[in-house]
């Protein structure tokens, strides 16, 4: 936990009482006294530090905090994600270091290839979700929490909700490892927002990729490798990013070759 | 299993005798037939694929195959990793992902945040390591065995070894979260073979970036975020390749602005 996440409504008068996992965390792990200073976040809000004031070492654990919040948190992600259903344990995984990395919402939808009984794992239940995002952002010093939504049909999406979405996206891919061109081939230096499509262990079907093809999607490989899901998703967040980041600060070097009308 | 491997010694007149996990995988998983084929490579050698002549269904079970092995594997890695011994269970994620992205070397080696009880892990054993990074390989279809070597004093890993390797390498990076200029800004588009050190959770201390940076190591960040050590090799893999990767292969819109004399 390198910072301590509150939400809005937790806060009275810059200051803020709290129990349970937190104040456990900031008797017994930060070890810390009043007078002490840790960091502290609104959830999708400012980053500051929080004051002790007072400290009840003893469970049920309390800490009161004084309250200086004026810093912003990293930039807004400019990643979105589709991903097909993993199995839970893997799941877990993906969500945590999606919320460490930045990713502005997350897709989970269905795919041929997704099993029906990923559907009924618990980490599906929004509470349990939310604990897996928020621990991401706890490690990675962000505030902003990741939106994540579920699709059970992969048609409806397609069909009727990816139409309204588009727009909101400059660029949107879909990996499809085997034949389609390396990201770095199709995915230029330049600003926007990205839609990214990952399919299940095993990959897309046809009629999948051919769906998002339709729906503006262009596919893109990692090369020769066949990558487990949790790695690729990774994988291409870090690869977009840079080119995203590239493009709003050319490295020496490489630079667009046209302009973009900014 | 995308792929089944075998040792060298194990091939006689262009054909092998399987027992145990692949004989089972080929059984059990595959389904698979006399007369059905295979993908089959020979660890840091060919990829193609094998017939299957003979096959025994019932445990001991046992398969005999024909090969035809003419493909090269994926390209040499180009990025070799140190990285400060990590727990255990991450251990075991990060020796898979590392195997299935591609690496040539590791080097585990110690620092002042490694906990002493990590060097007593059962992961460390040869064959335990061995046997992750070979599913590694096996989940990304290639035969290239990393090298993994283990290093429990840092000083004289950095002072004696350190300075006979670094004739191998064209850049040595090492991630240092917070100040460091952001790999982007540093890290240029061309050829070469790159060294990338990562250190434990908590971080290198300033001893340890110093002595780094004396021998010819640049800090690099990956911006604001904390990440976990795990989703930090991978993102820092991620991104060296790409770059690597443009170097080879400019995509439009990116070029090096400089000649580098090739």
């Amino acid at each position: 936990m390198n910072i301590i996440l509150l939400d809005p409504g937790e806060v009275i008068d810059q200051s803020v009482l709290l129990g349970g996992r937190r104040a456990d965390h900031i008797v017994k792990i930060l070890r810390a006294q009043p007078g002490d200073i840790v960091k502290i976040g609104i959830l999708n809000g400012k980053i500051g530090y929080g004051t002790i004031k007072e400290l009840n070492r003893t469970p049920p654990r309390s800490v009161r905090l004084q309250l200086d919040l004026r810093h912003d948190p990293p930039g807004k992600p400019r990643i979105d994600l589709i991903l097909a259903l993993p199995r839970p344990i893997m799941l877990k995984r993906i969500v945590h270091q999606l919320a460490s990395l930045g990713i502005g919402r997350l897709y989970l939808i269905n795919a041929a290839k997704v099993e029906k009984s990923f559907w009924e794992a618990s980490i599906l239940d929004q509470d349990n979700l939310r604990q897996h995002l928020l621990a991401g952002l706890e490690q990675a010093v962000d505030t902003r929490l990741p939106e994540v939504s579920l699709h059970r049909g992969f048609r409806p999406f397609v069909e009727n909700l990816l139409p309204q979405l588009a727009a909101r996206y400059d660029r949107m891919l879909v990996a499809h490892p085997g034949d389609a061109d390396h990201l770095r081939s199709v995915f230029h230096p330049g600003p926007g927002n990205v839609l990214l499509a990952v399919g299940p262990e095993g990959g897309w079907n046809d009629f999948e990729v051919r769906s998002l093809a339709e729906a503006g999607f262009t596919p893109v490989s990692l090369g020769a490798r066949i990558l487990r899901v949790e790695t690729a998703v990774i994988v291409l967040h870090a690869m977009i990013s840079l080119v995203q980041e590239a493009a709003g600060e050319p490295p020496t070097g490489c630079r667009p070759a046209e302009s973009n009308g900014r």
